[in-house]
Formats: structure tokens, sequence, C-alpha cells
């Protein structure tokens, strides 16, 4: 995804920024691992195969479009890539999603083996937490906030809620709207909360801002629902068709491509509504929310 | 374990103590699991299985010794029995120990499934975090020293590794020290915390205070693992001689139970040194200690 450079003020290097955000996560990752035990280089294995680093993006250009400067910004990235990073690690589980393939290499659990991948998912958790409670950049009121917020979204309400009904569903016949509040848990609920996160602390929160992120969030578990329909192992680097193989509730296979496109065209045009709304379309987030949509791998 | 009376001043109803922790456990629990899915049903299930609360009670002591009002320990009580309770749900999975009994009822894998047992364990850890996050009793000061230090006791250089070592020494065969140092990872770091985390909120943390609560840790699993050799399944309410089918590397299988008990034994006796010059001989944290160097369940 290239970003367009764009005339809005921001300190983000544009022209590498994918690789900016990658060195920045990489140096993140390499002060809290000290790749000594099996563990540290199982989760230096998992955090090495960063995949295309959406939310600590969002994470930094949100931020960027508020005044936050990039080293207050670093640590809730991070925090983020890292609880992302626990639940595929987790998910790819045999018990869960039986996987083999992550991003284009062995999963954790198939690299290692299935204890160091419980565990590895386990302390990923609790880094993500400690990345946060460490930072110096950050004051105790906006850590104890974000921290807040992060625990309520990832709990047994938030994502693992969504990833039990996902493995529940498989033997049930859900409804559009329990698929989707699935998707919104399992998937929206991280997204949502790397466009939100910044604004602990700088901005003013609106309501726009809620919905804009509640959007992209939703959007971009029905895309990756059917690039799994339509797409190769290849170019996705994760088993394709695998939704069907496991009996996946997803809407695309529930309900069809063509509702699903309909589906994630609402909430696109909702999205670039808001974007205008908040002035946001000479910032480099609008073309990066814009490329989101436009996911093809 | 029956804990005396003395003439400390002290705030605990000592003549039911077990009984008033379990039910100010139950409460808070309560407070943080709804019933309503799947995985606050497993959540429950696992923390209706209460086994000993021995770090609770150990927190609760020890606050009672420094003055502290209960209602200010109640959260970090709550939060190092989720944290254990998540490890031990782990801990059980096929992967791992692969034990059907705890506490003398099936597993959480055993009573739901797999994929339920690693998602409640995950859900635990948060819910641990977030318990404390919530409390208002504490400041957000206390909240930050407490959390951080919690972080670094079971994250990958803490319990998380204690649990690995366990299982990599399996196929190895470990030194005397290394499997202290084991021990005091998987176990006697959340132990120490269950007696040092009062301190964040009053009192004098002198290394007197560091180097009981290493002896307590560290003793608990030394005893723990005689104790699994020598007794019944039915009296442990685990699986028992566990150890020995798995070929788990502990001190009394590698080093015999005789030199095991004159370690204790040497942990008992700098204990019981420490307690007096703490003067806590008067308060029934001493007599508690006392009680967890006597088990035998």
């Amino acid at each position: 995804m290239a970003i367009q450079k764009s005339s809005t003020k921001t300190a983000l290097d544009l022209g590498n920024f994918e690789s900016v955000v990658d060195k920045k996560l990489n140096s993140i990752f390499q002060r809290v691992t000290k790749n000594r035990t099996t563990i540290d280089k199982s989760i230096s294995y998992a955090l090495s195969n960063p995949g295309k680093r959406i939310r600590p993006t969002l994470v930094f250009l949100v931020g960027d479009f508020l005044g936050i400067e990039t080293s207050r910004l670093e640590s809730i990235a991070g925090a983020i890539e890292l609880i992302h990073t626990y639940s595929l690690v987790h998910d790819d589980l045999p018990c869960m999603d039986d996987d083999d393939l992550r991003r284009g290499k062995p999963t954790l659990h198939k690299k290692f083996n299935e204890s160091t991948a419980v565990l590895a998912g386990d302390a990923l958790q609790t880094l993500a937490f400690n990345l946060i409670l460490d930072d110096k950049n950050l004051n105790i009121s906006e850590k104890h906030d974000l921290l807040s917020d992060l625990a309520k979204r990832i709990g047994p309400e938030g994502m693992v809620l969504g990833q039990n009904l996902d493995i529940e569903y498989e033997k049930k016949n859900p409804s559009f709207d329990e698929i989707m509040e699935m998707n919104r848990l399992k998937t929206g609920l991280l997204i949502e909360f790397s466009i939100l996160s910044p604004f602990y602390l700088k901005g003013d929160l609106t309501k726009d801002w809620y919905q804009l992120a509640k959007n992209i969030g939703i959007s971009f578990q029905l895309i990756d629902d059917m690039l799994d329909l339509s797409e190769t192992t290849e170019k996705i680097g994760k088993t394709a068709k695998k939704d069907l193989k496991n009996n996946k509730k997803t809407i695309p296979i529930c309900f069809g491509i063509d509702k699903t496109i309909i589906e994630v065209d609402k909430f696109k045009e909702s999205t670039m509504e808001i974007c205008e709304k908040l002035c946001l379309n000479n910032h480099p987030l609008s073309a990066f929310i814009d490329s989101l949509f436009s996911r093809k791998f």
C-alpha cells in the first residue's frame, strides 16, 4: 500500500512509510525480547513475520493528524501489534483454526511446538501491557486510560468472545447480524482502538471518529473473508479457502460475495463522507483508509 | 488450614478466615464474569473450583499486618488468583501437562473443550489486569506500580518462561540449580508478589521481606512436588504421581525426597527466623506461613 504525499503538514516520512513503521516496530520488539530462551525466540519468530502492520500504521497516521509526536505513539502501536500477534498465534493452534501457514511461513506451533505456541501467545499479551506500562513518554494517567480501554476490548466481552463465537458458529447457523457482531468483536474492536487510542493523548474524540473506526474495523473482516474465498494461498500468505473447509460462518460464505460487496461499499461510502467531514482528505490517513478498502494483496 | 487467633491488632475475622477470603473472591469474580457466554461460563467454572486460595490469603494477611484496609487489597488478591487460574487452565491443556483432573473436578478443556480452555486462559489474564485498572480504591500511581511489577513476574522472563522450562526439562537433565530456578519462575514469582504487593500501598519493604517471600515461594513448589509423589489422587485433587509419568524433573524426583525435606527445612528455618525479626509472631500471618510448610492436604 503506497501512501500518497499530501499538502497537509505531517511529521511522517511518507515516501517510505511502510518501511519506517516496520523499522520502528522492530526496534521496539528487539527491546522487549532478549532472544535467549525458546520463548523469546518463538516470540521473535512470530513478530519477525510482519504482515502489513495495518494497526500500527493507523496509530501513527491518526496520531500525526492530531499533531502527536511519534515517540509518544510507539508503545501504543507496539502493544496493539503484540496483541494482534498473540491472537493470531492462538488462533492458528490445532484446537482452534488449525492453520499451518501464516503470512507465507509456518505457523508458530509448526515451527516450534504447540506448548510453546500457547505460552508465546500468553507472553505476547503480557508484553503488550508491559510495553505501555514501561513507556516513559506517556504519563500514568494516559497509560491507565489506554490500558483500561484495551483490556475491555480484548477480554471476555471483546476479542476473546469473538474468537469463541467464530468457533461455536462452525456448528450453528448464525444470522447476518450475529456474524457482523462476531466480526466486530474478533477483529473490529482492536482496529477501532488503533484509530481511537491516540485521542487519549490529544484531540477531541467525536461521534464521527467512533463511526469511522467502526466502519473500518468491520469492513476489514468482510474484505478478509472475501479474499479467503477468492484468492490463492500464495497471494494471501495463509491457507486460502480455509473458511469453507472449516465450516466458518462468514458473511460471503453465508450470504454471498455480491451481498458482501454491497455491504463493504456502504461502509466505504459512509467512511469517505466522514473523512471529508473530519477534513482528513488532505492527510495521508485518508489515502491509507482508501487503500484498506481496495485491498487485493 | 486453621489460622490461630492472636493478640495482635487485626481487622480480619480470623475465626472463619478461609470462608471470608472465599466469599470476598467469589463476590469479586461474580462482578467480572456475566455468565452469558460459553467463555463466561468456562471462566466461572474455573474460578468456582477454588482450591486453597493461598495467594489471596497471603495478600490479605500481609496487608492486615501493614494496617491496610481490606477493601484496598481486594483487586490485588483477585488479580493474583485470576493469573494463577489462567496458568493452571493452560498448564492442564493436552499439549502442556495434559491433566484431566484439577482440584478434584474435570479440567476446563475436559468439561468444555480445548479451544475454550485456550481462550478462557487468555481472558483470565486480561481480566486480572482489568480488575486492578478498574479498582476505585487504588490510585493510578499504585495501579501502575502493581501492574508493572505483576507483568514482569508473569511474562517471558517470569512465569511463562518457568512453564516452558518445565516442559523442556522433560527431555533434558537439568542441574539442581536449574530446577530450583525453574521452580522460582513458574511458581515462586507469583507467590512472592502475593506477599510483596501490599507494600505498594503501605509499609517499608526491606530485604527481610524479599527473603521471606522467596523462601515461601520456592518451598511451596518443593512441597507440591513431594505431595505429587507421596499422596493419592483423591487427597491432592489432581492426578497423583503425574510428574513421574510426564518425566518431570522435580527436585524430589531427581534428588530424592530426603534431600528435598532437608531443603524445605532450611527454608523453613530461615523463614521462621525472619518472622521473628519482623515481629510477625503475634500476627496470624506467622501461623499461616507455618501451615504452608506443614502442608499435607
